[in-house]
């Protein structure tokens, strides 16, 4: 899967990812009004409303971005209505090519940590059957169990092709409360990105590895020096857009070869209609405001890529 | 909800949780071939045999425990039916009266974050309505993302009275990976208790904090320097029984007042029925082989803060 997301990136000339994080405030009043219309203001009618915004939005844009990266927490805070909406939009997007990234930032420890690994990667055992629970590509995890807790997810990694994105400095303000704190005179992000390297070794791509990294654009120093720390790993770098970050911090996360990042960005694409810039558009044509947002985006990376 | 857990325990002298966390090879044949002539081999027939598998167990140890502790992990590996099996044994717990403590580990950040907590132990609002979601009373957090990660979780806990128990230091052998690495000569895991005392104090109940710690039972020593740093954290204790922790090892996980820790026991009690000491109830008696021990377990910590 690490070699179809590059394959995409070089195709598509987008090293980019939509995220797909629904909130109710970013769905157009069209869209909601007829989800409650046809389930009430319920937990099924918000479902309703955020997979059905999430397909338009797919719509415009599968053609123009390798991946997209639903947040399991919007849907989750829903219950189970939400989880359906996050499975349809799963599958929905693996249907339309995309690569999907579960940001779903699990982390457990041995038969905990390869249950939910087997449930978003891989497939469960039935009896004398086998079922994937929601299938998605790749999925992120978060290091601070340790080994135990990372290498049931790698395992079903290479039993499946499949890959993971370890937190290791991410893009919140707080981000340093301990991810900075110093170990043997180095940040403990290092050491965490040390030890990605160190796991990903073992389950190599063609050039990547299928153990992937996720650094905040918020910290284009860091990404340097994480860059460096970890070269075979994939880094997806959340908070380019709205969280601040901009096309030139984003240069160090990639390698010499133009490769090894892919840059997310969440609000700035879904609810770009709801921006000054892309008013015109309308809550109608949200779709289009935010193809138009990823089209721009996508110049904005490239244009700093060339200018580096 | 600290107050009720607090006086449950001492109602029944038991400072236990037992774990909710069914395997497969857990659940008893005919309860298994019940759930598959009804369903199939399928993620629904699994569901099915995992809930009524649980309701077993809980209607035997309702009386004897003041909480249980759901692995959700072990659900969502089965998909949507999974989660719907989460979902039922969540609401049936507190139904008989007991606590409920969702172990979740998530963390996220900001919005996210906040998505979780109220997915998880508030109400999301659904245009002038609003609804819980899995409505648990506590559920487990890691805090590797920092404040920003665990503040929306706290403003949840004040609105609705319930809690959270963030990983400090976990039961696995590769906890030390990250959390044992020395910070201006003190480990990891010693910084994030401070900092979980930090994010208990404002949010007080009668004599416990609704932020909670997880210390594993597998390293008492740490367990006791953490008592120490956290005073007013309840600390969720996994490693009990199966994973090798003693209750002579616990005893320095409760403060002088006999209270402030909660210990865990999983497979020890759910799948009692499969350890040659209580194999003689055998598949068909496992729900009792579970309620005799509990009372074992209850004996044995006990005996261990008496004699401490």
């Amino acid at each position: 899967m690490i070699n179809k997301l590059v394959e995409k990136i070089q195709k598509m000339n987008a090293p980019i990812v939509v995220g797909l994080d629904p909130m109710m405030k970013f769905v157009p009043e069209h869209i909601t009004k007829k989800a409650f219309e046809e389930y009430g203001e319920t937990l099924e009618g918000a479902a309703e409303a955020i997979w059905q915004y999430n397909k338009g939005i797919v719509d415009a844009i599968y053609d123009l971005v390798p991946a997209v990266k639903p947040q399991i927490a919007m849907y989750e805070q829903f219950g189970i209505p939400g989880l359906v909406a996050f499975h349809k939009t799963v599958e929905y997007c693996k249907q339309k090519g995309l690569v999907v990234i579960g940001d779903i930032k699990r982390g457990d420890i041995g038969s905990t940590s390869e249950a939910y690994a087997v449930g978003h990667l891989g497939k469960v055992a039935v009896g004398s059957k086998s079922y994937y629970g929601f299938d998605e590509d790749f999925v992120t995890v978060n290091p601070y169990l340790g080994s135990d807790g990372v290498n049931p997810f790698i395992k079903v990694c290479k039993e499946e092709k499949k890959g993971i994105f370890v937190l290791v400095k991410t893009s919140n303000p707080s981000s340093g409360e301990f991810q900075d704190r110093l170990v043997d005179g180095k940040p403990l992000y290092e050491i965490v990105g040390e030890q990605v390297a160190k796991w990903g070794e073992d389950c190599m791509g063609d050039s990547y590895s299928y153990v992937g990294a996720v650094v905040g654009a918020t910290y284009p120093e860091q990404g340097k020096l994480l860059r460096k720390v970890m070269p075979k790993a994939f880094i997806l770098v959340p908070g380019y857009g709205a969280q601040g970050g901009k096309g030139a911090d984003l240069v160090h996360f990639f390698n010499e070869d133009g490769l090894g990042a892919i840059i997310n960005s969440s609000r700035g694409i879904i609810a770009a209609y709801q921006q000054e810039k892309y008013a015109q558009f309308g809550g109608l044509n949200y779709a289009e405001a935010s193809r138009q947002a990823v089209l721009d985006m996508k110049e904005d990376i490239a244009s700093a890529l060339a200018n580096r």
